[in-house]
């Protein structure tokens, strides 16, 4: 249960407010994150971290001398955005390069990625190192493409302190790469998180079970086990990282970090009595403990859960490992005295360009998509709990407040729009970038790629705006999701549903575009039936697939869903 | 819910070598608790803290250079007895005395007192700092009256960093008492934390409530009001400290020490949602934050709540707040590099003298009183969750597991000394040793000298026990009680049903010593029904009384309880 909370929309940001206020020694706010406070040497490379918030001290915590240089802080467990990511990175660079380190999860892989290139055509070196520690999220063959949980910490902190250390932008990227190959972590979940505002958690367990294999969005495990005490506990996730111990020699000797991390209400104490028999059996297996960390790390809001990570040490891991930092979460050892503070910096908030002309037609049709959005905006805001549910079960629980917050921008930034006189182009293109940066997450780029390709496709100044428009629209949408996504249809995403809604508002097309776009809606329903299925089956095995990373998610089913909101709407202005 | 556990009973110590295990370079293990791994200087002043498990990081957590020498580790929400804390306090002793610091609990001051006497006839300069920061459980002209949250961790700090820098005892005990005086906390609780092997929380509030003035063992705060926003309740936890700030000038400039704590449950993200108004609060109300701590300090398993602390800083005691530590939970700034390790200690269990010599009749004597504290450990055991359940709404929390853990650690030490051929006075001697040591609390101090004094005016090698005998050692029991409790009849004490059971067994006598016992166990259950009924009313009002340190507590319940088990089974064997 999350307790406190003023308005739900507002806490993730309230709550790095009052982390900045807390910090004023460390941190300094800037848009779409944190920066330290103190400068760092020109040249010097800048190690920006990030992801969803929610998993404090992951990762605004982590920010300060021997760790990450700034974090980008996107909505509770939905990644920032690209222009959020932009917009750290462009305040931190000291023009010695920018590593880029999240855990490996669709949504940041898509946005950090979209920063990384627009940041290295404006000149920027940028490095990305995602982090894949999870043992039960994919085979050991395929570690990097794991998902990443407490990992974060000794991949994040491994290249701070060669960062602090002096080491140059390809060293960093070389040794991120390398602690994060030598990190495995497994967990375990007792009981799910409540996202704020909801009154139930985003997955509960039977009476006395546990799940094996947690993430750290909500997702409830791989697999149920019945309870088991503490020591069966501890058993169970060594033998599941020690399973991946690499052979001793070749630099590795038997000496491991050691994390043991709360998700969140696991306490103190229950940790300690499991880090009792990790120590035990790390003995009999003949490994050496450095510097344990046994507390809350990377948590999931009120989750109740516990990881274990070990990382296989060399000498120039661990020399990493015990090197000094000092941050508002993660302090170790003595860190030189800090550099001068920085200067405050003005928020640059990016000053939208005056609407370009427009015809009376084009404007026209903006006020229907404005209307168009709206229902939207509502359908969404309506099924937030539905949609959280869903992806409780099939990603990674973002989709609800994401979906909802990014249809609520948009419809804002087409309402400001229309009320310059802006056309359907901008308008539209407008409402997309909107939800793409209030949202983040992965259905968030693709929506706002979709508004925007479609707001490409219409004209600001036409006499009239055809129901071809209105199809060659959608279409160059649809285009931007397929391309940007790289899902095809049966991939259990929202592709499913999007390329039969297009066929048949092609199709349909001779029969008026209302008609239309209800047959197609109709049809996205029934092409979403089949994720639905496949959810619900999932969420009685919870077992997940092969492709662990967000599929089958339920955007098949809140695209359905939003256009028929749309076609709800256009049969309520026809019999109006 | 604790989920994370083996053997209940065994949770609080192996949680501490858990913690013990994860930290060798900080600490080492003790019979009792833990010491710095590092040795001290010669003639230093040695700071042990200490009081129940289950609010880590306190006070484990906070052994190293800058803050304590030492921990004195009592059971889940239990005091530590005397004799834990003496092992410790000589274990640590550098010769430049000690100060004994810890919450202003009665089982503290009771077991930490007595363990100080001890250690002064031995010739230690022993000092004791009670903290007592809960503006909500009595008047501000009674300050140090009041119970100790999380203004343990401040006083602490104030007095080990004072140490690092050279005071002497009296100084450091000077500055100790001026730091708690300077220091404000209130809380409020959401709901009540599970203890280890227990389905229920000690208390639950009601739907959308909130109960005000919680404490750190349970108890569920002095009033009920409606669940609030996090503003509404940063400005309800600000006006609570602020209605004490003193006034400007004599030192004090409207700088102050802040400290946003969260109980287990309550997450960093709503901590620093909250935190964000409380800085906005201080602002308005002119007070600069000094090096604010927003996080889990002072926990109470996984309840959730939080607190908010203001230590009213003059120049000397913001010097000592912000100097240097460097404890497993607690680090700040560069600590000077630490001193030589300590050669590790063997552990003195204290072995056992044989017992003396006894007659036939006397161990015929031995084996009843082995048969009554064996109905005794099982009457407790039966009636755990039962006494946590009234002590929740009374007390502390931890009268269940005391009086469970002190009574089966009785019984084994009888039986112990019934095997080796002890008598009646030594069986039940060692057996009240065994209840104090075991239990802690008050309840384990009490029914400790209980037993000891009865034993006591028993005797292990007289002809016969007669009924007298068995009404005089009742009597030595029951004075002991009256002594070390200070409590009289009508203070909703053991004693309320402890003096009408003696003045029953004296009056009934001349029926035989077990009908005695019967009717004085049946008079015992009267008169504590007086408390049952108001420890009954309070569950409904949940408002504490004028007297806040455990009174009512439900030692009268379970003192009938407890003496109907040994009348039940006095039955028992005359019927076979």
């Amino acid at each position: 249960m999350t307790w406190l909370l003023n308005d739900p929309a507002d806490f993730a940001r309230e709550a790095l407010e009052g982390f900045c206020a807390a910090h004023p020694e460390y941190v300094q706010a800037v848009r779409g994150g944190v920066l330290r406070a103190t400068a760092s040497p020109e040249g010097e490379v800048a190690l920006v971290v990030g992801g969803g918030s929610g998993h404090y001290p992951a990762f605004a915590g982590w920010v300060g001398p021997g760790m990450a240089h700034a974090a980008v802080c996107g909505n509770l467990f939905a990644s920032p955005s690209a222009s959020q990511a932009h917009s750290v990175v462009s305040s931190v660079d000291n023009g010695g390069g920018v590593v880029l380190a999240f855990g490996n999860y669709a949504g940041d892989v898509l946005h950090f990625g979209q920063a990384a290139e627009r940041l290295r055509a404006e000149g920027v070196d940028v490095r990305v190192v995602t982090v894949s520690d999870d043992v039960a999220s994919n085979t050991p063959d395929k570690h990097r493409d794991r998902r990443g949980i407490a990992g974060d910490l000794p991949v994040v902190k491994t290249m701070g302190a060669a960062i602090a250390r002096g080491a140059d932008l390809d060293e960093v990227e070389r040794l991120g790469w390398k602690a994060n190959d030598a990190t495995r972590t497994l967990g375990v979940a007792f009981d799910g998180c409540t996202l704020p505002g909801q009154d139930a958690p985003l997955f509960s367990l039977r009476e006395r079970r546990m799940g094996v294999g947690l993430g750290i969005h909500g997702e409830p495990g791989v697999r149920e086990e019945p309870l088991a005490s503490a020591a069966e506990v501890a058993d169970l996730l060594v033998d599941g990282v020690l399973a991946e111990e690499p052979s001793r020699g070749a630099g590795y000797a038997g000496r491991a970090a050691v994390i043991l991390n709360g998700l969140g209400t696991v306490k103190y104490e229950e940790l300690f009595v499991v880090y009792r028999r990790v120590a035990q059996r790390l003995q009999d297996a003949g490994i050496t403990p450095v510097q344990p960390e046994v507390g809350e790390l990377v948590t999931s809001l009120d989750m109740a859960g516990l990881s274990l990570t070990l990382v296989y040490l060399d000498d120039e891991l661990e020399s990493l490992w015990v090197a000094p930092a000092d941050t508002p979460a993660f302090r170790r050892g003595e860190v030189r005295p800090s550099a001068p503070r920085r200067p405050p910096l003005v928020e640059e908030e990016g000053g939208q360009e005056p609407v370009p002309p427009s015809s009376e037609a084009s404007r026209r049709a903006a006020r229907t998509l404005l209307g168009h959005l709206e229902a939207v905006a509502e359908s969404a805001k309506g099924h937030e709990s539905h949609f959280a549910t869903l992806d409780s079960v099939a990603g990674d629980g973002d989709h609800g407040q994401g979906m909802s917050f990014g249809s609520k921008a948009a419809h804002e930034a087409a309402r400001a729009a229309v009320a310059e006189g802006a056309g359907a182009r901008t308008t539209l293109v407008r409402a997309g970038a909107a939800w793409a940066d209030a949202a983040g997450g992965t259905s968030g780029a693709l929506w706002g790629a979709l508004l925007t390709a479609a707001g490409g496709a219409l004209s600001d100044e036409s006499d009239e705006t055809t129901k071809e428009d209105v199809i060659r629209a959608a279409e160059a949408g649809g285009q931007a999701v397929l391309r940007l996504g790289g899902a095809a249809v049966g991939d259990k995403t929202m592709v499913d549903a999007l390329v039969p809604f297009l066929r048949t508002l092609r199709s349909e097309a001779s029969g008026g575009a209302d008609e239309a776009w209800r047959a197609a809606a109709t049809h996205a329903h029934e092409a979403a039936e089949s994720t639905a299925d496949l959810v619900a089956r999932r969420g009685r095995s919870r077992v997940l697939g092969e492709r662990s990373l967000g599929t089958p998610d339920p955007g098949a089913i809140s695209f359905a869903v939003l256009m028929s909101a749309v076609a709800e709407r256009l049969g309520r202005e026809e019999t109006s």
